[in-house]
């Protein structure tokens, strides 16, 4: 046994593919960058500030629509009653603190990431866990098919004209970012750095600027007033409650961080712990500030104007600070879907792990990302994009209730813990995460039934429908693993070695053919090269590519040493003469492998004229566990034009 | 050298493939039917009764647009003019006549199929009849198209509510048509003999009850007349000519038999000639008893009604005699298409044994059609319906220019066919085929300048491109052998043969290792397994798919006589280490084959979970031609749930 260490640039010092692969390949190099060594990795991670863009831009861009949905349900119950919205957002905060204790104490607790999921799974076990999982899955979809397309129709409100095309639009944006992610994370978080800035303390600044002093605080308003005249609905603790559920949108994406450890720079657990704070402490303030615009202003829902753009506008007037400030939530909340490109393919590898996904989603790609997980989410959110046209609205109702359902099980489960490790102080600790889960469950109640018909359905078909597959996958690859003998050793191979049959199939007397009679001869004394004729006359494709007159006649005539079995048939397949040939001689119990010649041309497009053998024969050869198949393959590309000395040694290397 | 006989049912002692397999080739089974052998084929030839059907439907459903078409151009000039109808069709027929007489000398000649194909590259060359098998097949696919949306526009006719479903109801009876050549051609001729017989004898017998005692001569059409109540046009020659090249649309599809005598039984050539004779009959009273029925009757075009459909009113009126043969002609226009299926793919297997065409349209299927050439028919004539949403009237004006290059390429070869070969009367018949020559050409020459706008630039794109295709596909073809060195005998392979270095990828030690290990020694004595450990620690997808512990230290226990190489990498691709560690062997001059373990799982949708290296490698290795590459399978299916024994030979037949 020895150890070997691969270096220098990846597969440089393999013959040149052809052309037309190399163009295909060197694009997509220049896409996605050059592959890069693990080590490479290590300043591909994050820090804290960088964090915020990365992990953080679901939660923050939530201050875009989470004020507004607790005044839209408020406003039900008429105009006089939209001062509750302060002490809700003050209890939306406190959940928010809660929350982010809690996850500051997740961090600690798991610091390989995968938040609820890894929580659950270490608290309740595999069901919960996957409960979790599909959750989370749902989630991060929703995340990035919401984001997009509020970013984009915030752009379609700036330019009209763009209306028609967005769904195109919305896809082009999905695209950029998957590619971004694809490059690796750090370089997407560098990205979306100034935008993140930009938007943070642009906002930031407008609140203050609108608690202290505003510039213009009577400017006239776009839209209508969409507030009841007359009471829908009575003020009841049930209206309070679902006005505190709509407002915990904003609560969405405070769980990324907890989900993403591993991608912070070292000490990757007091980063991440750092992370979590500053989120904490800018969405709080601007929950709370904005919370307060709305008491001073008296903002009410309007249709055709935003709740955050209401506020902005009276805070600083419809200048250049608000179109500067709009733009930035324009493009982070495109950008928030970075988040679940941050968050979903880590989550897969932890799945992949626990066998519940396929194992490729735990395989990194040359970048050192989990390249699958960043296309199969890409797809799935294109998917729900197209299916609604690119409308928030058809989105909003599935949103929010895949991470309450996160939220509860994470934070159940640290009771669960705190019971199991009793550390210091584990009553209050668990007193904290127990109202937490209680908080969030009763949330994630409400919004399931107010929702349901809304859209909030499809999110019950598709947790459950994700749990069933990873309940199949799971159960299939504990068979497979049995049925391989995995963990145990098996028995030695037998000393002798079985006698081998080389089968090569052939169509004609050509380089081809003698180049596989050469590797058939290298592999095994006994080779027999095998060819088909037709009853009723008719050549097969290849044998066409052959010089006229008979194949047999130019065997003799070549005479390579190895027998030629004409197979003669009354039935068009070649195939099903080669493989009665084959069943027959496995009687004798040898080893049989078949050999199939195959020309590679220098381009691809020349791949359709030639390989009819190989593309039937291997096809119909794939499925018996009892047959090697073997492809020999002769490039055609740096073949002279006129063939100089004839013989098979040109086409290889000199040894 | 020896010969084998393969006979029972194909492929009978196979072993039982996985289920999802079986269940999706036995639909195709039942679909297409049981394969055939050649010998049987016999009875799936035809009878000159079915060749009508078989062959013939295009140019006998031509009646139900050609008249029309010559009053539709003669009724610019006005209605005065209408009468012309009757010497420009006899003019048709005359030339009908000729092409009869020319096609049945060309059958003689050409007994082997082709038409103008094969006579103009055994006349003119190759450029010629490059040019001739471009026509033909432009001509062929729009000749699907147009029958099929024809039918159907004629069933949306009589039942309005299936309008808007125009280009599936297309695609669903091209698909029918499609699988029933997929069958084989008689069954296609025996299934559609009827609707044909219905068609021929009604319509003849409606023209007799025309012309001898109209049931119902004044009969309300409905619709609009559409005759200019001023001459748009002067009467002349132009418009003459254009009217009789109009209605040579009526012509299309008398070539169709001359291609396909090797369909007839034997003797081929003597029914193919009765076919064509048949044909020209037929086809001849049809036109001349409609020309004469639009002059009692003062035919005029209409919107909303065809001529056919008001001869035929006129003749029996609106009556059952009148729907059921109106019903008949929906049918047979909807299987005209079958002509093409009879033509296009014999046409193609010539084109492909002359090296123009991908040599696959020369291989049969199981049917022992050609089913290759079905598959391109039916794919391009969909692609045509679905781009002119099923409406005739686009179709109209690209129509037909195919076959009239192609029947002026036919007789001229054939003028030079006498002119070479001067048998008794070479003068005479080379002047019938020489004057034939000049009016299709005249005609052609007429189509291409008044319908270019409308449709013809179409066929002037289409017919040089595939023209190129062809070159291109033959200098390919003529290079690829060269470099093959087909025609020349190889050296023999060398007496001694290489040493043999087998590669086994592996990820873990299980039964699919130690079978294909197994499978190793039995090549070579010089085996070693390599496997990847990344720096970063992470796992493989097939690695976690193993036991705990390092594989080392299992291989170690194991001690299977065969090293492992531990491969060390900081990239994220396993197959580039694998690929260095190939490369770095070659050097020593070895013969070097991978053997890849794949597992086969007993059902499709498993295969995404596994062999995930198999997929990178093969892909990766494929574009090389100095490494064998060969993929050792284990069938999962029939493992026991619960492992017995654990060996790998449990696997394996008893030997």
């Amino acid at each position: 046994m020895t150890e070997r260490q691969g270096g220098g640039e990846a597969g440089s010092s393999a013959p040149p593919a052809p052309l037309s692969y190399r163009a295909v390949a060197g694009t997509w190099r220049f896409l996605v960058g050059r592959p890069l060594r693990s080590s490479e990795t290590q300043k591909e991670r994050i820090t804290p500030v960088q964090g915020l863009p990365a992990l953080s831009l679901d939660a923050l861009t939530s201050v875009a629509y989470g004020p507004e949905a607790i005044l839209v349900v408020l406003a039900a119950a008429g105009a006089g009653v939209l001062h509750l919205i302060f002490p809700i957002t003050v209890a939306i905060v406190a959940l928010l603190v809660i929350l982010v204790i809690s996850y500051r104490q997740v961090i600690d607790a798991y610091p390989t990431g995968g938040g609820a999921y890894a929580v659950s799974r270490d608290n309740f076990g595999a069901n919960v866990s996957q409960l979790a999982a599909a959750s989370l899955i749902v989630d991060y979809t929703l995340t990035v098919a919401v984001s997009i397309s509020a970013g984009v129709q915030q752009l379609v409100s700036s330019f009209p004209s763009v209306s028609s095309e967005t769904v195109p639009v919305c896809l082009g944006v999905l695209a950029v970012i998957t590619v971004l992610n694809l490059r690796g994370l750090g370089d997407s978080a560098r990205a979306f750095l100034l935008p993140t800035m930009v938007f943070i303390v642009g906002l930031l600044a407008i609140i203050l600027v609108g608690l202290v002093h505003p510039f213009d605080p009577h400017v006239r308003q776009p839209g209508h007033v969409a507030v009841a005249t007359h009471s829908l609905e009575a003020l009841s603790v049930l209206l309070v409650l679902k006005a505190f559920a709509a407002g915990c949108s904003a609560l969405t994406g405070v769980e990324a961080i907890a989900n993403g450890v591993p991608l912070f720079r070292d000490p990757a657990v007091v980063r991440a712990k750092r992370t979590e704070m500053l989120l904490g402490g800018i969405l709080g303030a601007m929950l709370l500030g904005l919370a307060g615009l709305d008491l001073k202003f008296h903002i009410s829902p309007r249709s055709g104007q935003t709740v955050l753009s209401q506020i902005m506008g009276a805070a600083v007037g419809r200048h250049w600070a608000y179109y500067i400030v709009s733009l930035s939530i324009t493009l982070v909340l495109a950008l928030a879907a970075n988040t679940s490109f941050g968050g979903l393919p880590v989550l897969a590898s932890l799945l992949a792990r626990d066998h519940y996904v396929p194992h490729v989603f735990a395989l990194r790609g040359d970048r050192q990302v989990f390249s699958n997980g960043i296309w199969v989410l890409a797809l799935m959110s294109a998917a729900l994009l197209v299916a609604v046209q690119g409308n928030t609205e058809s989105l909003i109702p599935m949103f929010a209730i895949g991470v309450f359902i996160g939220f509860t099980l994470a934070q159940g489960g640290m009771v669960v813990h705190w019971w199991r490790h009793r550390p210091a102080r584990w009553r209050r600790r668990a007193a904290v995460n127990g109202l937490g889960a209680v908080v969030t469950a009763v949330s994630t109640v409400i919004f399931l039934v107010t929702k349901f018909t809304g859209g909030a359905w499809v999110v019950v078909v598709a947790v459950p429908s994700f749990i069933f597959l990873f309940r199949r996958i799971e159960a299939y690859y504990t068979r497979a693993g049995r049925a391989l003998g995995l963990g145990t050793i098996p028995p030695k191979p037998k000393a002798e070695p079985d006698r081998t049959l080389v089968v090569v199939p052939v169509a004609n007397v050509s380089r081809l053919t003698a180049h596989a009679i050469e590797e058939a001869l290298a592999l095994s004394e006994e080779v027999v090269a095998v060819t088909v004729r037709h009853a009723s006359d008719d050549h097969t494709a290849d044998s066409l590519f052959g010089a006229p007159g008979d194949i047999s006649d130019q065997w003799a005539q070549w005479d390579p040493g190895v027998p030629l079995e004409v197979l003669s048939t009354e039935y068009a397949s070649v195939v099903d003469p080669i493989v009665e040939f084959i069943d027959a001689r496995r009687c004798d119990g040898l080893e049989i492998v078949v050999l199939i010649p195959v020309v590679v041309p220098g381009r691809i497009r020349y791949r359709v004229l030639h390989n009819h053998l190989d593309l039937v024969l291997s096809a119909a050869l794939r499925h018996r566990n009892d047959v090697v198949v073997a492809r020999v393959p002769l490039g055609l590309e740096d073949l002279p034009t006129h063939q100089a000395d004839g013989g098979p040694r040109s086409s290889r290397k000199s040894r």
